[in-house]
């Protein structure tokens, strides 16, 4: 199964307490294709500046991501510069720099219009809407967003929302946009605007999915070294659908939806463990498979009797 | 097998988004005491002033709660007046009048010397300590404790914390104890202390339990309404303790113990749904057995193919 992704690709500069990076490699696309190529077919939407380096694309096609929707202009990439505090759960933003993003106007290569899996990272709504607009007959599609757009394009953001199947939103972003503290109602309210299912992310406290009458919770993996939480989110996205894209899910099966919670968990949980991509870049599927194991005895527990 | 508990009976004046009352029954023994009485025998251990209602000791003691080691004082009872926000996650305290708790001096009637469940609430570590002194020879012995005191008394607390089983306490403050934003290395540190077992309460968020090489995690029960988190913490202490005496538990078995951690969730996610003490007084042991059966639910997931 293939899987587009659009998103941004972006150097950051990044400090936490452990140390700082300037030019990481970074940006929602960038982790969420490396994430899910390791599952499935990737085909890369975004657009990088004359400054990206050969390096940085290797690492993406050497693991089989398709890039030729990558668009390559001239002036500098996008770029980040963040700095978390000493519990690691957020991030302050210094600056960003749009640089190549501003004017960023996505046009699918033919190959990609057939894509049956589509991610549309956070980027403006109206281009979210114009990727989609783009492939023929996708078979399950999921967004993300950001404050910024809930704030500056409410109306065009609902669009969006309204012609996905899955919204992945951070739980601060879920109570801004449906107006409310309670997760329960925040995951009606958008699930009331079309999507089937509504997935919160909780940073180091894990995950929500609701779909249907059914909640999940996943926690997220407990870690004694978390380096650089950057792109834990983005990742999450792409073991979720990369997982769904493997086992060829329509998105309507509980089962598949929530090992891929669980899985984006598990993908998420190695990005953190070292600065910018650099443990996603090295993993192999056993690693994989025993996190996940691990993931299963965390959360275990017997029945009682009555 | 009975279950000793020592902390606060008070009155609160409670304020959240959904209304507020007055004279409100609180306090971490009276929550704790309740709560396990659907478990076990309780011992109670507190002190009351001579506002203290009959109609809310007979809430007690129609459970079965044994309250000849609560002792009744000229003076008012323990008064707490606080405030939740927007989003119910932290509570603002108004004021505090200590009132007979100020000079508590927690004195054990015989019958309560063979305790074999322990709990010391969150009071003075000294008190907690005292308390302790006067039992023969508990099997389990577990402890809560607060900011405060971690500030003012850490000398006594580490004393305390070195005498017991197990530790149950914020996410805040095993974090302030240990000196560490990481809370693996935080549940390590109060570890080497001696207990056996430290449980970290995330609120919302759920609850960790470390246990030897351990660790189990227990997601929060997701409610559509929560009128008051007041007590939820000492509820979920409850919980915990119960399921453990009830079962005869050493402390020394991960499966009893994981399921403790979720009859904890279950317990606490009642007593949030209305004020006060007003859900956990009316419970049945089918409505328990059922919302355990949810929380499995609630975190199932099945293994993937490797």
């Amino acid at each position: 199964m293939s899987l587009l992704v659009v998103g941004t690709m972006a150097y950051d500069s990044v400090k936490t307490p452990f140390g700082e990076r300037e030019k990481a490699l970074g940006g929602s696309a960038t982790y969420f294709s490396l994430c899910s190529s390791y599952f499935t077919d990737v085909n890369l939407v975004a657009v990088i500046g004359d400054d990206f380096e050969d390096k940085d694309i290797s690492l993406l096609t050497d693991k089989g991501v398709d890039i030729s929707g990558v668009e390559k202009k001239d002036g500098k990439s996008f770029h980040w510069k963040g700095e978390y505090g000493f519990d690691l759960n957020e991030a302050v933003t210094i600056d960003t720099h749009l640089n190549v993003l501003a004017d960023f106007n996505p046009v699918l290569p033919a190959s990609y219009r057939k894509s049956e899996y589509v991610f549309l990272g956070n980027i403006d709504p109206a281009l979210q809407q114009k990727v989609l607009d783009q492939i023929e007959n996708p078979k399950l599609v999921a967004m993300d967003t950001m404050n910024f757009w809930i704030d500056s394009s409410k109306e065009d953001l609902v669009k969006a929302v309204k012609r996905v199947d899955i919204v992945i939103i951070n739980e601060g972003e879920a109570r801004m946009l449906a107006d409310t503290p309670n997760l329960v109602k925040a995951a009606r309210y958008i699930r009331e605007l079309g999507p089937s299912t509504v997935i919160i992310k909780r940073g180091e406290y894990g995950a929500l999915l609701f779909y249907k009458e059914e909640i999940f919770a996943s926690p997220a993996y407990p870690l004694e070294e978390v380096f650089d939480p950057t792109g834990a989110g983005d990742t999450f996205a792409g073991g979720f659908m990369g997982h769904l894209a493997k086992t060829k899910s329509s998105g309507m099966d509980a089962t598949l939806l929530r090992q891929a919670i669980v899985m984006g968990t598990v993908m998420a949980s190695f990005t953190v463990e070292k600065f910018s991509v650099d443990r996603l870049a090295e993993l192999d599927r056993k690693e994989i498979a025993e996190r996940f194991k691990a993931i299963k005895k965390l959360t275990h527990f017997e029945h009682i009797e009555d």
